[in-house]
């Protein structure tokens, strides 16, 4: 049954016509950078930033990695921002999420630069979205759903979107970005979180469903409305006797079940996880075009 | 029937806590000062600016009012924002909208110092508002709107709210504001606008109703649940050759019937008009007590 949104095929078009652009700016001087922030060995932080790096470099992106211990103080990592900020070489900052308790996310997500911000988290950024100011850089997962949707040819004015979960990182953004005025937006959109009382109700009427609520497999077939569009942004570790280590991946759909009865729906891994590098990545090189006019 | 929701009381009740805390700010040298901006002579912004100079005068705010001509450039307004940004004894600048075509409101909008910004619209204010972090300006409308429910003792975690209209002004900041985590948001928002399939629908199952969408009498008695509160944020102008001047002003809700159906309900006016202005003051008072710890 082929009713899958390919995100790794959609992520593949998104890199092709970064590299073009990565391309045009090297013809006129201009090498794009993007530099990533780690601080402490998180595995899953490091397994992210090793993708992005891979990533960056088959687009024709420069990267550069700074790692600081565990044991960083804020301020240490705020005077690595601030080089950053003012190196020009420069076009993009990744402070690679989570960080130590110790620091604020908060603070050090407000002081890169909302130029260099490719991961669309400054209040600049947030605030221009939601504005619906385009000059602004949009989250890079939230922004990569609706590529795919955009992409899948997923009709979205007008359409009843679910958005489940209110995070800062998927949820918030998401819906600022479909109930944006515009061709590709337009939708009616209604968050739902802990607190919503019907939630299967809700699904139920959605014509897209997009999980971000980080619970593993939560959206059940019979919360779906036959036909609608699945999206499910989820990364949960389950326990799993029979996989190797003990434990496996899922997301936030039961997809064996509800894949039957979905029009269309992302694979997990494979849908939304590749878009969000293909966004960071473009979100670079748009930094860079914008940067060197 | 007595299930107004009645805004000016509620103003009252807000303005004298702003003048208590004038009062504590005066008593130790700090003179509370917003400055209006306005250009252009439009009737509605004249007289919504001098409802706010004489409220600003009776909790005690020292104002001023800038008036440039309608042939203002960009550039001479941004000069004077520019000197305000630099006046220390100015906490709070308020542009008032609509400016005219040549001027660009987001340019202007984003030129106010985000810590003299009482009207909210910077976008790092929208962005933190958005993102959960109180440390911003909230925009007066919907920030008034949420102080009716909370002060009216209306539930809202878990509440079914339609927030009717997507504006920049009302309708976006008004779901941030109550879809956020906390003992006094936490509600289910459904944001609903002129592409929404079925409007009257998601109003039916709402228990708030927040009617921004510029549309006279919009909420008809057959949209709303029984016992549902019904916010009417809508000022509208149409013609009565009854009325002085032939034309009479009108909210978004068709109250004479929507009345005796809801549970509580602004009359209009008299409903959020009065708590624009309390909040605005209050964003005031906030923004001098932040420049002077």
């Amino acid at each position: 049954m082929d009713n899958l949104i390919d995100g790794r095929a959609i992520s593949e078009q998104l890199h092709a016509e970064t590299t073009q652009r990565v391309f045009a700016l090297k013809s006129r001087g201009v090498e794009p950078k993007l530099v990533f922030v780690r601080v402490g060995e998180d595995p899953a932080s490091k397994v992210y930033v090793g993708m992005k790096e891979r990533t960056s470099a088959r687009v024709g992106i420069v990267s550069e990695t700074r790692v600081l211990p565990e044991t960083a103080t804020e301020d240490e990592l705020l005077a690595i921002l601030r080089e950053l900020n003012n190196d020009q070489s420069v076009h993009g900052i990744l402070v690679q999420a989570p960080l130590p308790k110790h620091i604020s996310e908060t603070k050090i997500f407000s002081t890169v630069l909302p130029q260099k911000d490719v991961d669309g988290f400054h209040p600049v950024n947030v605030g221009k979205l939601m504005l619906g100011d385009i000059t602004g850089f949009l989250p890079c997962t939230p922004a990569g759903v609706h590529e795919l949707l955009i992409r899948s040819q997923i009709k979205i004015p007008g359409a009843e979107v679910v958005v489940l979960g209110r995070g800062n990182i998927v949820g918030k953004p998401m819906a600022a970005i479909l109930m944006q005025k515009g061709k590709n937006a337009s939708a009616t959109v209604t968050i739902c979180h802990s607190q919503t009382r019907d939630i299967a109700g809700h699904c139920r009427r959605a014509d897209i469903i997009v999980a971000a609520i980080g619970v593993a497999e939560f959206v059940k077939a019979d919360m779906v409305k036959p036909g609608a569009t699945v999206i499910d942004v989820g990364v949960n570790r389950i326990a799993d006797p029979a996989a190797k280590g003990g434990s496996r991946l899922v997301g936030d759909v039961d997809f064996a079940r509800v894949q039957p009865i979905a029009g269309r729906i992302t694979p997990n891994p494979g849908g939304v996880g590749p878009m969000t590098i293909a966004m960071l990545l473009q979100n670079t090189v748009r930094a860079a075009e914008l940067s060197s006019p």
